[in-house]
């Protein structure tokens, strides 16, 4: 059984109101008392009741974060750094994943909200304006990384147009005449949060190559990629996420085309475990460990100072590898 | 500003008990009055309060996680599954990390405790009875994964030593003579929960080799690994986790020792990025989200019923690769 405020009281033979004081510091309480009151409390193993102070204090030091899932190491790069630095500041963390699902996204916050999370991070699926105000009547800190939604909520992440068009260039200057250029597909625009695919492609879009690029935005990537001889050109293939770039390492290897003197490939992301593959993969890196520290960090604040989050760009920094 | 049961009330001109009793299903109440009060409520969107209920009730429909890290893989894919079972039965994670530190964890234990977490699910870093006992007087159903703490707190995992056995016999039975056998330092174990890898050391030992094996273990496994001639014998290396075996491949790699016709090399886990590898890892299967499935499943269970949580061990697999 938990010790209660009332067994302290009865073992010190004072009021409920005076054991109070003594836990709480406050109020006017004779000094002897307060240490006799403390020293019994500490004897009892009394814990002080977390959700009855929430209750109270209308703060439950919880930050909900809400992302896709975890099996990309991306997410769970971040959810690491996010859970260290909460810890740091004496906040715990509420998971929870959608698996791409907005309708998962929006259970999941209205959740979140009942059991009054003090703020909130979201990796959104859901997008426009409408979220963005049934997000903000909450009246909590809400912060969105990786894929903004609205300029109503703040946002942290790297500048994905200027990284992708940076890593473009960089195959260009490479001295490959043409891009196989693969994303998830750009088409769900209007019903899902692609903001950071479409920041990518519009940079990728910014640099010109000799021969037409070609664009497969599809879940079946390898297949369509069957259908197009990659031999054809000096060619490069640009892949918006390290994981697909592995995956067309795989492809390129089972199909006995060297890489990169047959064909280049490049990814995005820099995931730690790319230190395993070969050959070493060239890409972006995206400081996901720092962004999730940063943004606990502001939001910590804006929950206890009521400050403002900035919107925040990271820096990206193209990593040479051996597959270009 | 959040919509109350007084809103409620005042806006159907009804007592506070009678809004109590028609969202909370109970009582006595007239079927149209109860129609009504469900239709305002709706209407001004109102939320129950989860953290003033629980109070009541006694239960916060979330369960506590705590493990070592995300950085393996193998820790991500359990907390994925995890979640994903969790929510499937309308529950929540609280996750905490402990980077292998005891201190750490029992404080995270603590502080979900205080947050009154209906259940706690640990790898946990410390052991011992002392410690099975601290978990035991909170009273709720606390279950352990991979590593076990005492026969008093339900344990879920694959049998270990079993697996190691089968391990070392079928890199005995490939024709290597001789072992090195890669681990984390077995001497902690006065002072750390090591109970997978002392089950682990144990299987290995039940197998005889030709030539006398060599135990590696350290942190700095690989500059150990340094100062043997690993080309002595026909030797295999055999690892405790996938990452040792991904280092360990890595620094044959840059070593220029051809796998798996000089060295064979096994791993241990079988995590799902050895997709990317090369040569593919021959190692053995630990079915880390289905345990997470189970683990979610069962203090479920005890939370709601009382049932009593079983031991449960989960089978093991060789997973034949081309490193052996």
């Amino acid at each position: 059984m938990a010790v209660t405020i009332k067994n302290i009281a009865d073992a010190c033979n004072v009021s409920r109101g005076t054991v109070d004081r003594a836990l709480n510091n406050r109020g006017k309480i004779n000094p002897e008392k307060k240490e006799l009151i403390l020293a019994k409390a500490k004897e009892l193993g009394y814990k002080p009741n977390y959700i009855a102070r929430s209750l109270k204090r209308g703060k439950t030091n919880t930050i909900g974060i809400i992302v896709f899932n975890l099996y990309n190491e991306f997410f769970s790069s971040l959810i690491n750094s996010m859970e260290e630095k909460a810890k740091e500041k004496d906040y715990h963390i509420d998971l929870a994943l959608t698996h791409y699902d907005k309708d998962t996204e929006k259970k999941c916050v209205e959740s979140m909200i009942r059991r009054q999370v003090d703020g909130l991070i979201l990796c959104s699926v859901n997008n426009k304006k409408d979220y963005s105000s049934w997000l903000q009547k909450f009246n909590i800190p809400v912060v969105s990384l990786a894929n903004k939604i609205s300029n109503k909520i703040p946002y942290i992440s790297v500048d994905d147009r200027r990284a992708m068009k940076d890593a473009t260039q960089y195959v260009a200057d490479k001295g490959y005449d043409r891009i196989i250029y693969i994303s998830p597909p750009l088409a769900y625009e209007d019903t899902h949060n692609i903001y950071a695919l479409k920041q990518r492609f519009e940079g990728f879009s910014q640099v010109n190559m000799e021969h037409e690029s070609i664009i497969i935005e599809s879940k079946d990537y390898i297949r369509e990629l069957e259908t197009i001889n990659i031999l054809e050109y000096k060619t490069a293939i640009l892949c918006t996420s390290d994981i697909y770039a592995l995956e067309v390492l795989n492809y390129l290897k089972e199909k006995k085309i060297k890489i990169p003197s047959q064909v280049g490939v490049m990814g995005f992301d820099n995931i730690n475990m790319l230190k395993y593959i070969e050959p070493h993969l060239t890409t972006v890196s995206y400081p996901i460990e720092q962004i999730g520290a940063i943004a606990i960090d502001s939001i910590s604040q804006a929950i206890e100072n009521g400050n403002k989050i900035q919107n925040m760009v990271i820096t990206h920094e193209i990593i040479i590898g051996e597959s270009l």
